[in-house]
């Protein structure tokens, strides 16, 4: 399993509860991946998303958000983390 | 307080110990302007790096990160988030 970072744009104004909508899609399905998304934070004023998450791919990561209706090329495996 | 993402691009090949050090660069700053840097994940093949950080503004998280030898630009204010 590896940690991602991906990032969505084009986000702008989105509200917090559309977040958690969206969000939750990706929970709805992400066991079929073998997928985890942690977390999702906004800037809605720049529009961007950044979704934390733990699974087997970056491909997997891709598949979900594709079939949660955003889709996003821009996953990033995370194998270095310092505190 | 608000909470903040920043990336770095150009960390190709950079090593967890280098990391750790430019992360340490800035944890010794950080009171200087009310931030704290949380976390710093790093994807060495595409060479980008996130940075998870509470603080006063996007300008006090720039001037550590420029004060400290990484100056980034990419500074996103994260007023929403989900779990």
């Amino acid at each position: 399993m590896s940690k991602f970072m991906n990032v969505h744009s084009g986000f702008v104004g989105v509200t917090e509860q559309q977040l958690k909508e969206a969000h939750e899609r990706d929970l709805a399905i992400e066991r079929d991946e073998g997928v985890h998304f942690e977390r999702a934070w906004l800037d809605p004023i720049s529009g961007k998303v950044f979704c934390l998450s733990n699974g087997p791919s970056r491909e997997s990561v891709m598949r979900i958000h594709e079939r949660a209706g955003h889709p996003t090329g821009e996953v990033y495996e995370l194998s270095i983390e310092v505190v």
